[in-house]
């Protein structure tokens, strides 16, 4: 059994640099097989996923007693990555009182009458929430730029637009955290024919996954360069190795959990006029 | 009688500068009871108002039919400035399926809950649609900067939130027209006594627009500020003379008119099939 390695892993190795730097990020340097947070160990790994989950229960409990803060996890990824898996594993625990999950799809007609954050700025968690977005706004961006329905300009005006809008979010108290589930084409290529095989996934599986796929190295292409513009000081992009699942998750759920931890959350200070109040 | 005068106002003249200039406007170089888009006859100028209204029903149902842009108008000014009033002169006679009012109070605990951008992005026209805001996001800045709640650090943070929001929506389709209804101290102190006197005014009138009647040097300094810092190229502020609530309209009709205008708004080309299709 391998042991837990000795050091913990640097997050900011697997952020893209923010500002001048970021030019020189690379998302094929990042290896979609690497478990930086594991113990070498699956069963070890895996219980650490359930005691963080756990972990995260009580710190959302308190999270929302505080009532200081709010929580956006945004969860980005390509078919397969992981996104409903992540959703499953790591909030698991914890109360749907205060963690909502928003699954967001091709706008509707109303949503499409009016700027794309829009839904996006409606669906934000409020004070003592967490909400958890499986794909988000980046698909605005990531979508018909792929698709050449949007010119190089109108891209670059919505990473900026999208830099404004979370800067504001994070100055008016939102923790932003956002996720990239990195798989390699070789485990999309299991996991859909996995979808294909077994009666039980079918149901996810998608002929449009099937298109999409052809355009991976576009995607990627795509990926790398929202990455480079979008990992701000404020609300910097996580990668996350995800050819393994429970990789994924315990990455996931340490990051989320240290997030929540470095805010120094508290029970709101009691009324003085209740001090020593006996309930007769 | 007096005649039309024989050149239009220069509406730039009524706009604070944008940018590095604006520190040069002073908002007490503005005489709240000049007249400048007035005929100089009153009869004439009430026929003309009544004349615009019917234009802008007739561009508003254009815009509706075009879908390309959505309008957003901002009425801003201290109590009894003639918000209320200048809906019902302006927006008479167009449909309310296009166009929508809202009036902003306070905000609930769970609009406090979120970001003070929240509630206002929600309330935002669709494609196609006119909302006139009677007071605004900027109600944020002015209220809490003038009793001290937010530090001055705060409001510079809010005016560029609010810059970098409001050119978020005009580049995304949405015409941002905003209005600050200028009037003097007098006309307030006329106006007030009158809701008190007038049993059909009464219920305007509230002991509240007395205490901030007392902080009318503070909130002109305020506006003053506000103005400099949020009259940008995307979204310049128009500064209205309203002692007069004919000449108020007369020149927020002919500013709002004059926009729709500009947008070289048309109907939808028909679908090429229906050429010729004759309905048996």
């Amino acid at each position: 059994m391998a042991k837990p390695s000795s050091r913990a892993p640097a997050l900011a190795d697997w952020q893209p640099p923010a500002g001048k730097r970021a030019a020189s990020f690379r998302l094929k340097d990042i290896d979609p097989a690497a478990k930086p947070w594991s113990s070498g160990d699956k069963a070890l790994d895996v219980a650490a996923v359930e005691k963080l989950a756990v972990e995260l229960d009580g710190l959302q409990n308190l999270l929302y007693a505080d009532r200081r803060f709010k929580v956006l996890v945004v969860l980005q990824g390509t078919d397969t990555a992981g996104k409903d898996g992540t959703v499953r594993g790591v909030f698991a625990r914890t109360s749907p009182l205060g963690v909502h999950t928003v699954g967001w799809k091709a706008p509707t007609e109303e949503e499409r009458g009016h700027d794309y954050l829009w839904r996006i700025h409606k669906a934000m968690p409020g004070a003592g929430e967490i909400t958890v977005f499986n794909r988000s706004h980046y698909e605005d961006v990531l979508v018909p730029a792929v698709n050449q329905w949007i010119s190089a300009d109108v891209v670059a005006q919505r990473y900026r637009q999208i830099n404004d809008f979370e800067r504001m979010l994070t100055e008016n108290g939102t923790l932003v955290l956002k996720f990239m589930l990195h798989i390699s084409a070789e485990e999309q290529r299991t996991r859909l024919q996995e979808r294909l095989d077994d009666p039980a996934k079918r149901w996810k599986f998608s002929m449009g996954d099937v298109e999409v796929r052809k355009q991976w190295a576009d995607y990627q292409k795509a990926y790398q360069s929202l990455l480079r513009a979008t990992s701000t000081e404020w609300a910097p992009w996580t990668i996350v190795p995800a050819d393994s699942k429970t990789h994924r998750n315990l990455m996931i759920a340490t990051v989320v959990r240290d997030a929540l931890k470095k805010l120094k959350l508290r029970y709101p200070p009691g009324d003085p006029a209740l001090k020593g109040l006996v309930i007769a």
